[in-house]
């Protein structure tokens, strides 16, 4: 299985690497890092540069497509070259994948069109503009297009994805392999379950 | 808070992404990069390059250093130089912390003498030859010493830092900031949970 996995200047790094972590070590998989322009990007407050091994032009057939999210996800929904790529290898994927606001750039290519889908929980409005039809959970799996909400779901929808491409206990391999027995000291992960004041906090900040 | 997030060759990137995507978002705080070379880093299986913005030498007296593991770990938990930088910075932070076997370096460097700790499950035993008490659980906190168990472990750890220096409000909006409401598809993330082939499949994967 050959995946490719996006990387662009203000993304945040959580929502690639989460995955990234669970996929890379699937036996016989293989990962590589793209981006608009091949080398260092930098996370949306700059602090921490990841490197894209290769750009655009040089992966053109991957198994799995995964688009992580972050606030340059606003400006690559909109970037045709962007998108015109994003089209052209979910031609020929196995599974096209996002995370978080990753979501937004297949929306903006068009992929989204009547499917189910899921995003960070600030912009499922945004979701629905796109002609998606919203929904809650981790993820949501629509033909071969999985979208995972907000950051650390990606954890959760790579784990799905091995257990459907290689097996639950391949899954279940990987999931003791990095420790994943998730024990958050307070409760308070969506919109649902957080304190009212503190999701208004979350919107005030998001509206920066 | 300033706050040094050691990056170095054969490491697990999920180590240091997520505490890294928890402390980078409380206001005010700043982390940098450091490893023993400036500038690139590769994850334990080459395939994702991570960019330490400075060298050893640059970062004197960080309030929190944070060691992740990985390969690699067995390794720096050697080398003269990377644990005389881990005890100079050590004399000055307020936390001194690790995630997975980042703990070996934090041993290696003579810092868990005679404290409680743990590390990646794999690991405990190390960790007791280094003088530590090993214990279970996610993190554990010793003093102004806290490690964090496998991989994963990390982001419950870091929102715990969060809650002690800034406040549980804090660190519950970054909870939701993150959508860390975790739900993974199997409950295998410890070997106390996971079945027994499972666990000893992993355990034949990390002999090698």
């Amino acid at each position: 299985m050959d995946i490719a996995l996006l990387l662009y200047d203000d993304m945040a790094p959580l929502d690639a690497v989460g995955p990234y972590e669970v996929l890379r070590n699937v036996p016989g998989w293989e990962v590589r890092t793209v981006a608009p322009r091949k080398g260092e990007v930098r996370s949306e407050n700059r602090s921490l540069g990841l490197v894209a091994d290769h750009a655009l032009a040089e992966i053109t057939n991957p198994d799995i497509v995964l688009l992580p999210g972050g606030w340059g996800s606003r400006t690559l929904m909109k970037d045709e070259e962007m998108l015109d790529w994003v089209r052209e290898v979910d031609r020929s994927t196995k599974w096209t994948t996002s995370v978080c606001t990753g979501s937004l750039i297949l929306g903006g290519a068009g992929l989204l069109e009547g499917k189910k889908a899921t995003s960070n929980w600030l912009v499922l409005d945004t979701l629905a503009d796109l002609g998606a039809e919203p929904v809650g959970g981790r993820f949501v799996e629509d033909g071969k297009i999985v979208t995972a909400a907000g950051v650390t779901a990606g954890i959760d929808m790579a784990l799905h994805l091995v257990a459907r491409e290689a097996g639950p206990e391949v899954a279940q391999a990987i999931q003791l392999g990095i420790e994943y027995d998730p024990d958050p000291p307070f409760d308070s992960g969506s919109p649902e379950k957080a304190a009212p004041e503190i999701v208004e906090l979350v919107r005030a900040a998001a509206r920066g």
